[in-house]
């Protein structure tokens, strides 16, 4: 790795994060996934000798050939879900999954060269994961899925915007586009969930209801704007029956964080007919269909799925960074633990037993 | 009825109409259902004596107490999904279903005071029908459910404005927003499905690829704009990807009009991934849930469903009507046959035999 290839670069990653719902990438962490579907090549090792033009103790370390806005030294996060800007996709508005740098769990080479920049010390390929392939100290990136920030803004929190809390946020702003008095529900209150809240309140929604069977994630709620609380398992009746209760006839939008499908359809029935839309972002790995016939969608209910909060990531995440620094997103609460690298077992715990929402993990 | 209630008209029907996918009215015509999962009660006699008030050679026989926008001798369309004009939902731009008046199949009274205005001769109820109950020589209805059209425009042809063809037009005008240059595919060239195709070809979609298993819809379909033709029973492949090889990417819209879900999955996997949108018209009258997965969705296709087009009746069909008449939408060919009213059988039979789309019946 003496030289890097046309349009990629090189970047340091001091340090990981951990987080629950997603397979997830971002600037200080690598790939740790639970519900993708998939078990993933992990780069558990990673050989790439520094050379002279690795090492300074910057974000970028180097730049290949035809990188025009990124040097090295910038502050970056890296994208899953990236945006080369000149594809067909790129130049519609109607979506952010670009051609070339979309989120493709299954691509495991550079998209230039269809090569690995990783190996063993014995010459044996180490895969790319997910655009990012952040689970080493140092990762190649396609130019398309690195993102220049503010140099100023924080390091340790621009990593939550590198997956679930753009994903969620995003979903608020830019897929439901909540509107300022409008009514919310979000089934699911992990770190996704928590950032369609801080989205919702940001956008001035007057109630934003929260539903989850553990009751610890109520309390992180409180903070991300959350006003009314659902726990199903206190229930006599399904939870879009108690929803109807509290609102009349339901709430303008709902997210569906669970990757559950009955979930799901509690989220659907809990919208107003007429116009409610209903967002998905849960990863629904099992084999079961959509549980909505056809004429449910006669009464006006919407349904779509959100990737990366429908942000395009080079364009709209410069200016997310930026409202994070100005307070119009509080980021704050969304890093819950974080531990030295070799405690991964323990993070994974954390998640697993509810406690955390996101956990650095230090190299 | 010698004295019609506050807020409801009594309008003369001289004569019917009969289509094939929907149940149906119109100013001209009545109730005709096949598909919309309920048999109704048909008004198969109409006992109101008409008095002082009623008989004049003229379309809107007389109003009640309350109507300020159609007086006697106005040329009107009923219409099944009505418009308060003052409800939450009529206020809303996000739909076209009115609280009190939206297309409701189980109602079977007056909105005011929930009776009906038929009775058989020996005083038994006879209820209504789709909130316009036009299979009789006089009707009444309640005012949301009764528009005003410019007393030129040719009254056969408006009878197509008061269901399918406002129904498909309206889906590719307003549910979809079919854009210049655009490419749809419509499943099922009824009425509806035609309807679609002059709504897209009206709005300068680049290609309008029409999908019957009737062969004899081809001809009628060019007629409308349609510009390629695909027979499922001439294919060794799946609709979708005859789609996908003759479009690369899929089109931009489709539609189905067929009720049926086996092929509401085709055309949902025959849009372009990222923006595809899929509107749903047929009547879906099995049990039959939705053959689609939530990871579908991911890749970035919509669904959703257009109730009479997603006009507000009121508001929007007296423009639909003078776009009619300066040709902006061209409604010849959409009545097929016209026949006495006691030859109803065969006018079924010709739906059924895939050889009308809208037969008129004249009492």
């Amino acid at each position: 790795m003496t030289r890097l290839q046309e349009r990629s670069s090189l970047v340091r990653l001091p340090s990981y994060g951990v987080q629950d719902s997603h397979s997830s990438s971002n600037k200080y962490k690598s790939i740790l996934l639970r519900k993708w579907r998939f078990e993933s090549r992990y780069s558990t090792h990673q050989s790439a000798t520094p050379t002279s033009t690795i090492g300074k103790a910057r974000i970028v370390e180097s730049v290949g050939e035809g990188v025009v806005d990124i040097k090295e030294g910038d502050h970056v996060v890296p994208i899953f879900n990236g945006e080369c800007g000149h594809c067909v996709y790129c130049k519609s508005e109607k979506t952010n999954l670009c051609e070339g740098f979309r989120v493709a769990p299954f691509k495991t080479v550079m998209e230039n060269d269809r090569k690995t920049r990783f190996s063993t010390r014995d010459g044996q390929p180490i895969y790319h994961f997910l655009n990012t392939s952040t689970f080493s100290e140092y990762t190649v990136l396609d130019w398309a899925c690195v993102v220049k920030i503010d140099p100023e803004a924080p390091l340790k929190q621009m990593t939550l915007l590198s997956c679930g809390v753009s994903t969620g946020l995003g979903a608020a702003w830019n897929t439901a586009n909540v509107q300022a008095g409008s009514t919310v529900a979000i089934f699911g209150l992990g770190a996704v969930g928590l950032a369609v809240a801080e989205g919702a309140r940001s956008r001035r929604a007057s109630r934003i209801i929260g539903v989850d069977i553990n009751p610890d994630k109520f309390v992180k709620g409180q903070a991300k704007g959350v006003t009314d609380f659902i726990n199903p398992k206190d229930l006599d009746k399904s939870v879009h029956e108690k929803i109807m209760e509290m609102t009349g006839k339901g709430v303008d939008y709902s997210f569906e964080c669970a990757g559950n499908v009955d979930v799901l359809r509690e989220a659907f029935l809990s919208t107003h007919d007429g116009w409610g839309l209903t967002v998905i972002l849960g990863i629904h790995a099992t084999p079961r269909m959509l549980p909505l016939h056809p004429m449910d969608f006669f009464e006006g209910r919407k349904i779509v799925a959100s990737v990366f909060g429908d942000f395009k990531g080079k364009t709209q995440l410069p200016q997310f960074a930026r409202d994070s620094m100005r307070g119009v997103v509080n980021l704050d609460g969304f890093i819950t633990h974080e531990l030295p690298f070799d405690q991964i077992n323990e993070a994974i715990q954390l998640l697993v037993d509810g406690k955390s929402l996101r956990c650095l993990l230090n190299l």
